[in-house]
């Protein structure tokens, strides 16, 4: 798991005038590729589009237009949007620069949320993140993705299905949808991470080794990530709600109240998450530790015991010529009952110690 | 003491509409249970309901009707109790999903109060988490709990009783009461958590050993646990009290104010247990080092005299032809000297540098 | 030093309504002492009482009464104040069980204080903890107190000496020397723990041994405990300065200030003694690791030294029949040259190393 | 990387009266240049001038006048900027003494920032950091640098241009553009920070020695000298948003705020750094003790199983005259197979620990 | 350097009416000193004065009146400027008492600060602190010392030069520069810390032992001290700025502000070194730690390497009749084969795992 790509040269554009339309980021997809979905609680249309001219007819009917942006690397496009939607172009510089902060801004026609798409690559076991933008206008939404992908899927089902809520609802409905669909993607991300941390925990306590300080340590970092892309993402939601605004319906807050439930919850989860981790670390040093004294006593048990011992066989080993005891008839026999006497001794000596 | 439930999967439920009524979580009764109490000054009645609709003439007289829902499983149940009592869907489905954290919601009919009972289950040595949902309306309570259980036993005695202050006060009493009571169980859970925490210093005390670091951690493991489960509630009873509503009658703040105080209680209970857990950790790590000292200690003592004295007897035990000292009369003698003497010298250096 | 009835079962009384007057804490008395203090700038009267109805004709005169109880095991007595002073039943429950942090609490006809009198029992050498309740009323205070004491006597001295400020006062002066009386206590309290710490100090630093371990932990456990129980009393007096009230004379104020000035003291002191008790633990374990490596580099440099030189006096004690070396004259004179030259080549690789 | 230089004796002024114009700070540059540039949407000039003076032509025009001034140790050009721009003293303080920390003031006629320009000296591997101080009056904006540099020269290529936003807005936007420049540069230097952290990370993982933790703690300083270098920037670009003045027109307010977006996103990451850089260090430390322990137990397997095996040995090298077991015929291949036999049980009672 | 003074017995005052007017704090100096300067734009007058009742035809005149006290420990000195001034007895109590916290109290007449000077004393290598108090009123300003010293002569000097603008400021102004001549020798005292802390820092990296765990442990303890001491003086500036008196005029406000700038900068270089001093003991920790294993290290390759060896030499030792090696007549150089290649084995070994 890396997630080395967090900072990719913000740096690249120092010394160009603020709105430039530059795409920082890797390129995720080949083709810029351009929906709209349309609807309202009769109709319901969606188009794949070349241009974006295309969507002015959608855009001035009185249902919910939304252009789904998916490449962010041709920035004609997004000059047209800027164009035809009348979009700041600040606005546009942060949809194409992919190492922005979640945030939201209000603009007078329409609200500007950014936030981050977080999942978990099963194949090259790391995270992928994606940077999601949203504008919502009066009656439209318009999201940029950086790459394919079918995280909007459901919406877009539950949008064809025609039976549910969502299509009774206005483009602030929408909006919500899409952001919570988001931050139901952060729970599965934490659900996986959690199974990561019960398998260190089984592992630490059965069978520690050195990777383990490698897992955790990786672990480690991906919670400094992860907290550093979602928690903003409380501020934009309370910002969202507590704004008094047309673009929002009454009956819309309860759900982004929901929303920001969702939001707090998650972030409590990680910090909850970052504590079991550091509390991983803390019981992988102890059990070292315990562990290490326990090799450190058989060393001292075998070695007080045999080193006095050794001594004493040393002693009789010496070819003095006058040695009295040598030529005793029981001198043999004494020095192995003096030598147990001393090993029987230092073994009841640490017996009592409790180091045996 | 296993906590692995706080996270069932909200993520299963990823891609469906808000509102959706799907029970997550595992199914702790066989049955729904539903019943019913009816209470003025005067008059008590309580009765087991099968369907929702027969709390209907219940609900529409001056009375303080409880409805208490137990079990989760049956979505149709609550789909009456939308229906009949005008419940939000999103407050429905919050119920539903046992994973929530807890919170307030204000509606224009009713309140809706989330919480968690904890309890400590002395058979499976295990925390048990259970979701309480509590919808305040003009006149009634309705109650969810997720399995049997007399948690609001007491509370039905004291109102079948007659005698005590609830049978005079209105819908707000009682709700005051029901959390009261579940405030009052977190109580019991840290008086256990304390004597566990006590064992445990004992333990570290005076009889230290590997399984001591595990428990150590498992009933940290448990406060993060706990301490997330509760500190949410602090915001839940501060919102409840400051909300000025109809529903909350000015003589049921001072017993709010109480609750706000126990709640306000617990949580500083949990932050000093948690301190006294990290310095269990501490102290068991700093003995440990303590005892590894020792132990090598005793080591350097017993390898620092002997190995000298080793290698004398090595030097004499050497089959040299030409060893003067082997053939000098009082070589054995001697050499016996020479190591007592360095045998005292390294012993009374040991005794210089405290090591004995 | 002891602080564990910190938790004495507040849950004893789980699912009794509130309200309930039962006393929870260890009964420290053998009877409730009733005393009245009746006084003005020209009058004084001090009289023990019998029954609190005896109060009434000292509590309808003009002039301030302070009814003192100590011992807090006849609900009968407290009943009796609910009766004639007309207390909420919330606060006599809050006066009997001793559990309950410090809080402030305003009734439209008087204000009620609880807080912990804390102090240092030198027999026991233990922390003693006492609750003090106070209730201000327009022209009386009633005082409670678990057992009997003389804390409160100086300032009884003060209003019989009647010459100083406090018999031209009303009862919010009388209530103010009685809280600064008992927060100059906890003075007394810190100058006592910080002699403590500064033995461990100097035990730490020249003589430190495995029990100073428990020391640092027996008084990081009394700093737990004794930040719980004070500085809840940092927003007890912020909100007692804040109220607008007409229990509290304006003259007053500075002198109330002056109480809050003490208690920020208290807890930044309370603070600053944990930065430092941490210090020692810190100072503890280094200084046993720094210990711990001298011990093992003399077991290293003693080791590294005579284990190659006994291998040698081995090599030669071995019985080969044909070892040349044994038959050469000068054999037993080199083979010292060459020991000597391999020891001393070994301590001046230590001494560039600095092991020596 | 040293930073050695954050406190250079703010201390040599005391007792000099606020406002005394002395230059605090080592001196960067020969000569004190002045450079003068005037634009509106059509015109455009650039020129260097002598004395503070020749600036006051350009300063009476409508066009935005920007002066730079390179080098702050001639007072007298200071005091001149005192008496034509009518700058408070306090300010020209301010700007002498490069030792301040970022700040805004809100004067009647102008505005004063101080900030930091912090930039990675690739020849010296050192921290460079510079004081610059901006004045932004009605027309005019003035800035002062410590050296010369190019780090404002992208801001005036794209004012010579002509064709950008730049040249159509007024000194606040000039003022952002400056600012905007300053933070980027925070960027550059952070990417190059977490290559460092990734070099070290890698270092810590597969080669860890001394210097790596000498390496680790050069860098953790720098963070706490970068953290309080930009912090108060927050807090400078906060009360510039939300000061309602005539300087800051309602255009320039979304570059603020996407300034404000830069700061905090800075400032998180150096947080995340920070977190990061800790990591590090209990990295290494685990690493380091896994490591002792391998060696410990190496050490321990083979004292363990040689000790006794050498005192067997040791006793048949006696030299007592009764030892019958010498003169056995199978005395040597016994002793033979009772060592190898006591080294295998050794052997497979350290597997069994999983010692090996 | 020791501090030991922070808390000396401000319990020996316990049961005194507030108010009461006893020094607390050791006598620093033999006389109490009062002098008295008298300053307008054109006049000034300094004098010595026996009585405080001197300084009323000063106190009298439009002029701004200094009137400094030198020593606390003559009580009739402050109860005449009690008499004379209509000083709070609080305050004077305040004054006297040398253990107080920095504050500011507001009164009708005049304000009252309390700060702390605080000086490395170069000839004990001790911190000196001592309590100076200030009082503003209408055109007076009073202080307080504890003990003669010249910290207030460069403000006097400037006063006596005249050409400064002190003298055409009011009583505020001097009030400003009084403080911030204090703040500065903050500065000088940090200075001096960082020096302690860099030679620490040179110390921990080439040179580390025993010593320097107490030196960093002192200088960690000095800071708890300092923080405690300095940081409340950041809510006096504020607080004193907020404050909308007449006894401020609006031109004194940015000196003030420049003040509250200066506290703000002390405090985060206090944090700032705090993080530095945490940083060392950490530095010297695993310096220790990688040391120890660098020592362990050469212990296991020496004994690993010649135990088995000693072993082997042991076994060719022993006096077994029947052993055909000895006989050999290559056995001798047979055996030094063998152990030369188990030793290169070894070293081997050894360097593979890079231990070499």
């Amino acid at each position: 798991m890396k997630t080395d790509k967090s900072m990719q040269k913000i740096s690249d554009k120092i010394g160009l005038p603020a709105g430039s339309m530059i795409h920082i980021g890797e390129q995720k997809v080949e083709e810029v590729l351009l929906s709209v979905i349309n609807y309202d609680e009769e109709n319901f249309e969606i188009k794949a589009i070349e241009e974006i001219k295309d969507v002015i007819p959608f855009k001035d009917s009185a249902a919910v237009t939304w252009l789904d942006v998916t490449g962010l690397h041709k920035p004609r496009v997004l000059e047209n949007i800027e164009k035809y939607f009348h979009i700041h172009p600040l606005v546009l510089e942060d949809i194409l620069n992919t190492n922005k902060r979640p945030k939201i801004e209000f603009y007078e026609d329409y609200f500007f949320i950014l936030l981050k798409m977080i999942s978990f690559n099963e194949d090259k076991k790391e995270i992928d993140i994606e940077q999601i933008s949203l504008i919502l206008g009066k009656n439209f939404v318009i999201t940029f993705q950086e790459r394919e992908g079918d995280v909007f899927n459901p919406v877009r089902e539950r949008i064809k299905n025609g039976q549910m809520r969502i299509r009774k609802r206005g483009p602030d409905y929408l909006l919500y949808a899409l952001v919570d669909i988001i931050i139901d993607h952060y729970f599965l991300l934490l659900d996986k991470f959690e199974e990561v941390i019960e398998d260190i925990e089984e592992h630490v306590i059965n069978n520690p080794d050195n990777q383990i300080v490698q897992q955790i340590h990786d672990i480690k970092r991906n919670y400094i990530f992860l907290y550093k892309s979602i928690w903003p993402l409380k501020d934009v939601i309370n910002n969202l709600i507590r704004e008094e605004s047309e673009f929002i319906q009454e009956a819309t807050l309860p759900f982004l109240r929901d929303v920001q439930d969702h939001i707090i919850q998650v972030v409590e989860i990680i910090e909850s998450h970052r504590d079991m981790v550091s509390g991983l670390m803390d019981l992988f040093l102890t059990n070292t530790s315990v562990k290490m004294n326990k090799v450190i006593k058989v060393l001292t048990i075998i070695a007080t015991i045999f080193i006095p011992l050794t001594f004493l066989a040393g002693i009789y080993g010496m070819n003095f010529e006058f040695m009295p005891e040598l030529r005793w008839r029981w001198g043999y026999p004494v020095i192995w009952i003096i030598m147990i006497s001393i090993g029987t001794t230092l073994i009841m000596f640490f017996k009592k110690r409790k180091w045996l």
